[in-house]
């Protein structure tokens, strides 16, 4: 630690992902002004969480148990399995949809460059998984990145191996959004998957 | 503490200036993936901080003594004082300019409406540091805002009364700024207050 508590804070402020030199000192000297409750809270919080936080055994989602709440919850149907890359892309799920199933957490996507194999992601624990409980439907749920479309695929076969029906986010114009500013590849999917209304 | 130690980070996490929620969670994610060694150096650096910062006896700049580093250093004149609003101004006075005086430091500016009064700004114990050690000037580093300005002719008055010279920051075009770019008030004053080449 520096031997400036000021300093070392700055510094430590700049681990969070975004923030720079500017913003840590802006942030450190909003938190000492004043009352000190706001940076105990913060400095208990992390703590808390960076010892109790771990991953559910079954869908790697974040939790403080051995299972995580969704797991654990009865009225989630045990029948339909989301495959996301992310915690946060599931917390999105989560809040966006009415979605009653379970999850998988990949933590990442398949990157060999950088040393992200099929082991990192947990696929062993996932083949496992839908042999052990075979499920009705596979919902892929990564990234449209060339990562996340390698991934998809590898899933799909683990997937359709175990027998189940796999289905991917459907890709199209955003809602709110305009034809003209979205962009061609969007466009060319969105057309070429219209529906009947 | 909420019960959940990651809803807890999030909302934790919400207390820094400028995040919200949406931030908040994609920094809690962030210091979740991965080794927990940041999480930790940052709880502890929120946690020294809270307990070790307080304010200098002399200038109420943020230091772990009695006196901070400026006030203590032999080296810097005692015969020139700038007054600024807050430790963050008077970081970037420290980092921008080569200026070898001492500091006092508002803690804010005056505004009635707030509750924020002389009494508020140490203006007293301004006055009594001025008193005790006469100086030659106070350079009053204000922001020029109503709030700045008002704050401004107090503490002009209270140098005058100790027999300082008083001097404010010069207004005018920012270095690199373009004139056509300029605010009208900046510019008129920066025209009123040209200078012989």
């Amino acid at each position: 630690m520096a031997a400036d508590a000021l300093e070392e804070l700055i510094e430590s402020l700049k681990l969070l992902p975004g923030v720079g030199r500017k913003t840590a000192q802006r942030m450190a000297f909003a938190l000492l002004e004043g009352e000190r409750l706001p940076a105990q809270r913060l400095s208990r919080a992390l703590a808390a969480a960076a010892e109790r936080i771990r991953r559910c055994s079954r869908c790697r989602n974040y939790c403080e148990d051995q299972l995580c709440a969704i797991c654990r919850n009865p009225q989630r149907s045990a029948e339909i399995l989301c495959v996301v890359e992310s915690p946060a892309d599931l917390h999105a799920l989560e809040q966006a949809t009415g979605y009653g199933g379970r999850y998988f957490v990949l933590h990442g996507r398949l990157s060999p460059l950088d040393g992200v194999g099929p082991a990192e992601l947990g696929l062993t624990l996932l083949a496992d998984l839908l042999a052990d409980h075979p499920v009705s439907e596979v919902i892929v749920a990564t990234n449209p990145t060339v990562e996340g479309e390698a991934t998809a695929h590898f899933i799909t076969e683990i997937a359709t191996a175990g027998g189940a029906q796999v289905t991917r986010l459907a890709h199209g114009i955003p809602v709110g959004g305009e034809l003209e500013y979205v962009d061609r590849q969007t466009l060319a999917h969105a057309f070429g998957g219209r529906l009947k209304v």
